[in-house]
């Protein structure tokens, strides 16, 4: 995303309200919350329609400020922006009402902050942007933890089969625990991917995600999904500036692409929602979460995730 | 599509059955049925989904045989192939049990042969395939007989917006006639006509439909649905072995781009559904008739649709 500087990133996390602002009617202080990067107005045509949630007020231009217009930050008085309605690496924040969620107090908030995004864009691609019928096969490109999330959702919406799909074979003992049925890498065959996939499913693969932002797997996942009543979703970002090429025969045929940002959900109507699902067991986080850190070493959170060697790091104050 | 030669061509048309074959249990001698150039087994992958209606036994390939490998016609003794599983261009033809739809007996067939193929693929695109729902703003590119047809689905479905688009503003006094709330040349304005239509709208095309065949036309239609929650649908043909280019941030933030082969729907099952419904006056096929000639004057009828004076010609024997 774009963002202007200086700048407090961040923008997955759970807080608790310190004080509200004037006709602030949604939060009180003292209530447990989690900041919403895509907010949720409920007046404009997305908010609106029963199938939208990128609300009007996004920061997807990287404006950097609250919706006034003004930043609420500053450093040896000069201004520091926002970061996506939400600001989050840091102690205290402030953020619009339409980018606030009261959650569950029972809710333990190292935990549930990943509903604040990557575990929402993943779960919700599947249940609310797939609409993942029970009893179909399923199959995931990428099984970083958002991929690993579209998994838990197939698993939730009761896919039958869950085929996860990485170069990295040290991903498949996760994948298959959170749901995935089996997994393979496209380097174990000669063959192109939808091929395998065909053979494998007797040609009935009903949904594919790609979950990496490569636009070879888009194509990929586009063809392995059945030609005639396959959905396949994009949840990778893909890469900007980049055009997509591909044979518009295989949408002709009947199958269906489509996109989405926090997997489809209405943030402020879906977030409190998944996190008392959470409460219920529904599904679990714990999965997803390698690390736990203090705040203070965020320097060394970032280098686990670059290296590989951790899905999700919380930090904690 | 792909035949070999020689061939019995034609698909859209009613008939009489004249006799049938041992084990057939759905039709019988003297019923009024529809020819389906694209079959329903209710046995294969496609029949039993739902969502699918590309039956394994649709002859895409232009195989020219029925589903047993022979075929029924010959000419001086010479085999002659079959079409698209049904070869209607003919007095008498020879279909799979598969391929033929009983139709209630009250329907007139100089009418109702537009449902075999043009009129459903356009109807069944609006309320099957896009799933147009109520008070929603619909666009559709290109406004020949099955484009008249989206436009048809789209005012059943009760969009309260439907624009037509064409260059042709010959075309828009039908178009207006089926549906359409309003109709727009694309050389009328400088701009693209994606941010023509958001400012026509406010920002809140809901659906759209490419029903040309043209690539450019398709990457218009998707880019002038809503970003977010946007359904385009591809009705027209794309030219064989053509790539398409577009911007994948197009999907990415929530777009919804799906084709379709005959509107979505399942033939057997949905051909005689529309018949009643047309029997009802759920909508009016008059208006895609242009002509009606006698079958000796089929070159006749073929000029009428090249020149663009007829949208369809119906012959009669």
């Amino acid at each position: 995303m774009v963002s202007k500087f200086p700048v407090i990133v961040g923008h997955e996390a759970t807080g608790i309200v310190e004080s509200i602002g004037e006709g602030v009617t949604t939060v009180k202080p003292g209530d447990k919350v989690i900041p919403l990067f895509l907010p949720q107005c409920r007046e404009c045509n997305a908010c609106r329609n029963p199938d939208g949630n990128l609300c009007i007020r996004s920061d997807i231009t990287g404006r950097g400020v609250l919706a006034d217009g003004t930043t609420r930050f500053t450093c040896k008085g000069k201004p520091v922006h926002h970061f996506m309605n939400t600001s989050t690496f840091t102690e205290y924040t402030v953020v619009d009402e339409s980018s606030v969620a009261k959650i569950d107090d029972a809710a333990p908030p190292e935990k549930v902050c990943l509903i604040g995004c990557g575990f929402s864009t993943g779960y919700g691609a599947a249940v609310k942007t797939g609409k993942v019928k029970p009893g179909s096969t399923c199959v995931v490109f990428g099984l970083g933890g958002v991929g690993l999330s579209v998994i838990m959702g197939c698993k939730s919406a009761g896919a039958s089969r869950i085929i996860g799909i990485d170069l990295n074979k040290d991903k498949f003992e996760k994948a298959m625990a959170v749901g995935a049925t089996e997994c393979i890498s496209p380097k174990d065959s000669t063959k192109p991917i939808s091929e395998v996939l065909s053979e494998m499913t007797g040609n009935n693969v009903g949904y594919t995600f790609e979950v990496i932002g490569h636009l070879e797997t888009m194509i990929d996942a586009l063809a392995s999904c059945h030609m005639n009543y396959g959905t396949s979703v994009v949840v990778g970002v893909p890469p900007s500036a980049k055009m997509l090429t591909y044979d518009p025969m295989l949408l002709f045929t009947g199958r269906t692409w489509k996109g989405c940002v926090f997997g489809g959900l209405k943030s402020r109507d879906d977030v409190p929602k998944l996190v008392t699902e959470f409460l219920a067991k529904k599904f679990d986080l714990d999965q997803l979460i390698t690390h736990v850190l203090p705040f203070k070493k965020i320097s060394e959170g970032f280098e686990l995730l670059n290296s590989g060697q951790s899905i999700r790091t919380v930090l904690t104050f």
